[in-house]
């Protein structure tokens, strides 16, 4: 469990790229990959957070500022994958859906910003 | 994992709630709760399907098909907890965020729905 296991994210509205995988067998990199990846989303204009979790099938939402800094994101995260091995060499399968979030809250019901 | 590790959803737009937590310690009927939950939304009116994994931070997306239906949703979950031991027996802490898909892609590039 990383340190800080919630975003960050400030009052709504904001942009939630979900990334669900199957990952393919073996390594061949894909940690080093993976740790390059979310070091470089923390330093992308516009990112928020990240969370991210996986036993068997993996999901990583990463939050952005907008529509715009998602979109930028894609192009880093597809050149960084292109550099390297590929996805095939990773991933079985995997899905991404691009969302804006409207409304949040965190279990003592209040907006996350305000906890 | 499970038999179907994506949710098969439908082209955009549709509702993502973005479910992440940390349990509290012991099980205390925590994995009576979350097989009655995950049988209840898929029973719910505008289900879509649902992906989840858990590491430390458990991340459980569930997709359904408006706002609609994503708050009925709200209030069959809150009244099920309310029902049994409450969320603080389970859970250390948690955010919900509800989101609006607008974009989604496979693997292959395709729209999801196209795959």
């Amino acid at each position: 469990m990383p340190d800080q296991p919630f975003a960050d994210t400030p009052p709504p509205p904001y942009v939630a790229v979900i990334f669900t995988s199957i990952r393919a067998d073996g390594d061949h990199g894909y940690a080093a990959m993976a740790a390059s990846m979310e070091r470089l989303a923390r330093e992308q204009p516009g990112f928020l957070g990240i969370e991210s979790a996986r036993d068997g099938v993996g999901i990583t939402v990463s939050y952005w500022a907008d529509q715009q800094a998602a979109r930028g994101w894609k192009q880093v995260a597809a050149h960084l994958v292109a550099q390297r091995r590929g996805r095939a060499t990773w991933y079985r399968d995997y899905r991404v859906r691009v969302a804006t979030v409207e409304r949040d809250y965190a279990m003592d019901s209040s907006p996350i910003d305000a906890g």
